[in-house]
């Protein structure tokens, strides 16, 4: 049965899930998606991620959202999307406390985290935080 | 070592793979991200849908992505990016050529393939291209 998963129920998906695909809109208006590690603490969802085109996108159209998949087979599925605007965590003492999170739960690294590993401390990482607008999702059991 | 795909290489994971998340834009101009199987074949993306935001956004904004990654570990993965434009398939030859295609050799449905399965024969479905217009991708090995 397929079903609009409640607001409470698609925010245990990301609760539950730590790996999602992170999309944002680029000044040529042409959208672009990225897989990411995320944390969701505090009603907003924390991403890392090393200067470039995306990040010049986020900084100019604040709109972005991450989208956060289980799928189990065809007929066992949840997918869930937050809607949000993007906001640079620019307090150094914040930043630090985010990225020592991600350091302790992370288990496998994306892409973006592999090269993050070696930028750790050349001051090249950046931090936000999606502040969440709405979330919708659906399911299907 | 991190570097950037040849044109040639994004494209074998194109080839390779047939899962990947879709990138849109919304009338509200938010990004939009929903994971989907796809066809790569005569240098087009296709895709299928039923109707909803998506397609709806997409009809009016053309810019779309696709996004496929293939992630072993945190030092060996690749992941690609192609942009291009929304064209939908309206002659019916074509658009059943390729939904049998998608049925050939789709092992795993996505959330949106199991709604459509109900729907198949409800003419609901909308069957997809992306005109490539430029690819991306890096790896790390």
């Amino acid at each position: 049965m397929i079903k609009n998963l409640t607001e409470n129920e698609a925010r245990e998906l990301l609760h539950d899930q730590k790996f999602g695909h992170l999309g944002c809109v680029l000044e040529s208006g042409e959208p672009y998606v990225v897989p990411v590690n995320y944390l969701f603490k505090d009603d907003g969802i924390y991403v890392h991620v090393l200067p470039g085109q995306k990040l010049d996108a986020m900084r100019v159209n604040h709109k972005i959202c991450l989208q956060v998949d289980k799928i189990e087979d065809s007929s066992r599925w949840q997918s869930v999307i937050a809607f949000g605007d993007f906001q640079e965590i620019k307090r150094i003492n914040e930043k630090i406390d985010i990225l020592k999170e991600f350091s302790a739960y992370s288990e496998q690294s994306t892409p973006v985290e592999a090269m993050m590993e070696e930028k750790w401390n050349q001051g090249g990482l950046v931090v936000f935080r999606l502040n969440i607008k709405r979330i919708t999702g659906m399911s299907e059991s």
